[in-house]
């Protein structure tokens, strides 16, 4: 990728770019290098070593919990531009859980190597505030989904979940199966069938192959 | 409270004090005023004003989630030596969600004011890093707290509990309430009354008026 492509996007989604040296800048864009993720493919493991910062440039990736009998809890997802810290979750200091990162579409992205970040970090303060403050951040979206999976009861959840897809997609159609759906919300697929096929029953929704068509906003806003 | 002891507790517990001005510093202990909390009090509700910064000195903080039902699913426990950085979340703008924290002892803390902090953050990186810093180590703790919740079966959610009380006190006997543990592992008063009714009639505890007194640690272990 050429020189003058990599700074753009530094400059434009890297907090402390603005504070680098040119020196440090040069190194930043050596350590960097693009990386592919083909949709489903496991991009960070709970176990597997750290692989350093991903600044995401197209798709998405979706971080989530896993358990031992392998039941997945949705956290959060990042898009376009985000930077993707818990994957350099072991050269941060503070950080001392472990997530799953998946590609959920197929994603490009930029990787900072984890021992040149970590580096980094040490001898620049707004690097590690930075990478500090954007943890926060996700912190804030755990919280949030924390909420949701603890409090919420399951029509209530999935209304909620249908309506902030609608918004983001601007059109009437949920384009995702039960089994996804399920996942996102941190529930089992025959959970969400159930409840979906209520919402039909209700006029809400009409299920089809190609996905969820909204009928009723108002009765689904209702939900929330 | 003499300048003197302040000094002291900041130089040993706020991780910025190194890196501020002499000025900084005294407008710092001019900002601080020592609070205390009776057992039992709300120090910060999720719709109340926030107060800033809390540098516990004795006694224990309780953090915690409530739902609109009043569930409480706690979150962590802050001690002596602690920062309280979420009762000022709303100085920190990474911080987009809101907690409850309960004195869950009697509490003595020195209290920094949130917009003298919001202020120093301003024009100090190193004070704005260590305070996402620690918001960034709380999140550790919301995580493992997480996990416990939503994967744990609640025999081994209890034997996990007590085990750590246990190293906590070095004692055999955990002095709590059976709605006090109910509340740390985020689940019921009678679910955590027939659970511990169960591990008496196995012989692993023994229920008094006092506490829980384990009886046989290694079956304790087992179910860990």
């Amino acid at each position: 990728m050429e020189e003058a492509v990599l700074r753009q996007l530094f400059e434009r989604h890297f907090p402390a770019w603005a504070h680098m040296s040119e020196d440090d800048r040069a190194a930043l864009i050596r350590n960097t290098a693009p990386v592919s993720y083909k949709k489903g493919v496991c991009v960070h493991g709970a176990e597997s070593e750290c692989i350093g910062i991903l600044l995401i440039r197209k798709g998405m990736l979706r971080t989530y919990l896993l358990s031992e009998e392998g039941r997945e809890v949705t956290l959060f997802r990042l898009r376009e531009g985000d930077l993707c810290i818990l994957s350099a979750s072991c050269v941060m200091e503070a950080i001392t859980f472990d997530v799953h990162v998946d590609a959920e579409e197929d994603t490009d992205a930029l990787l900072i190597n984890a021992s040149f970040f970590s580096q980094l970090t040490e001898r620049n303060i707004y690097v590690e505030c930075s990478a500090y403050k954007t943890t926060v951040e996700r912190f804030s979206d755990v919280m949030w989904a924390m909420q949701q999976i603890l409090f919420m009861s399951m029509d209530k959840r999935l209304a909620v979940f249908l309506w902030d897809e609608l918004s983001k997609t601007q059109g009437n159609t949920v384009r995702l199966t039960h089994e996804q759906i399920a996942r996102y919300i941190g529930s089992a697929r025959e959970v969400v069938s159930r409840m979906l096929k209520y919402f039909a029953s209700e006029g809400i929704v009409e299920l089809s192959r190609g996905g969820i068509r909204i009928l009723d906003k108002g009765k689904l806003r209702g939900f929330i």
